[in-house]
């Protein structure tokens, strides 16, 4: 992600905290009140500028989707995304991921998905990569029954570091996907890298990875 | 595979009963002794013509190969192979892999390979898959301890399928590559297949798959 310095980010997200939550730790287990349903849950870790988010929230009017992204100069754009298109569905936490069970209570997530994440190709930094195994106990943690993370990367190493990870964990791989835009998907939203890559007529690799039932 | 009718083979093989195993249900249990010594046996299903067993038999002389095939119309290849290269290692069961636990007794087998079986992509024909729970289950019999399935294929229909119904097992993958040949992998012995769809700078898939201790 290449980042620019944006110093008027910060306080343009305060200026709109219904969609850059400010202080989520107090929203922790009560995310149904803060989007005045009982709709399922989505979160994206590492969001980036949104695309992919502020696609799914007006697919899925019925669905409550939060992304995460600690740079606010990437994220200042994704807000300006779901300020444009108006959609009381998506939020945004400008946060770590490491501290994901600090925002959220056990099982009041549906799904998590993870897009085209920091490969992190050196060996030494395995635990940075957002599929290690101490970030999937986090993300079991948070998800409830049945909650699955779906994953596309167009890193070949970095997917499959990640069928190796999730299978160690005891996970579940499904619909694995080896060349996503040739298998016939329908309803897939690209993220800003899936559409650059996809463009350069570049695989995407994609799964969802389901946890065993304990 | 293309097979070709050779009303000879069957003949030409009972000829050579040290290389293709007569009634191997007698050497259930015993196949150390078969081989008269105490290495490791590996055990190859759907052997086909055999280059992958030889080769791997010259690589290493301190292995006993076991190669099962149905079609005696290519296992004759494979013979001849062995016969030629004149290997003590290796030897060929003309049978089905269906009835493998006729063949060997638990814990025997130290190393399975599943080279470029039929993909069988109708979903109506699944159970018949070499990587369909069935045969994972009597390959996790037949294995010893830390004994592990090394799976190779150019099928991504197969390859995606087979991630699923090994981490559905509970396995752990091991190794993936999702494009071999540009892994910088040492060592790789190819089949027949493996050789032409190389030529053809198609990828081959490979994951190592581990069963988990109960």
């Amino acid at each position: 992600m290449r980042l620019r310095h944006k110093p008027w980010a910060k306080e343009e997200m305060e200026n709109h905290p219904h969609i850059v939550m400010a202080a989520p730790e107090k929203s922790k287990g009560k995310w149904n009140s803060v989007f005045g349903n009982d709709n399922p849950i989505y979160v994206e870790v590492g969001t980036g500028k949104g695309q992919f988010l502020t696609g799914m929230g007006q697919a899925h009017p019925h669905i409550n989707f939060i992304g995460i992204e600690k740079y606010d100069s990437v994220l200042i754009t994704a807000m300006e995304r779901v300020k444009e298109a108006e959609l009381p569905n998506v939020k945004f936490l400008n946060e770590d991921v490491e501290e994901l069970l600090a925002f959220f209570a056990e099982g009041e997530i549906a799904r998590l998905f993870i897009n085209f994440t920091d490969p992190w190709p050196k060996n030494r930094h395995e635990k940075r990569r957002l599929t290690y195994k101490t970030f999937l106990n986090k993300y079991e943690k948070i998800l409830n029954k049945g909650g699955e993370i779906h994953f596309k990367t167009d890193n070949q190493g970095l997917f499959e570091y990640s069928l190796h990870s999730f299978s160690k964990y005891g996970m579940i791989l499904n619909n694995v996907s080896l060349d996503l835009h040739k298998s016939g998907i329908e309803g897939n939203i690209m993220t800003e890298y899936e559409q650059k890559f996809h463009e350069k007529n570049m695989r995407i690799y994609r799964c969802e990875a389901e946890y065993r039932e304990k």
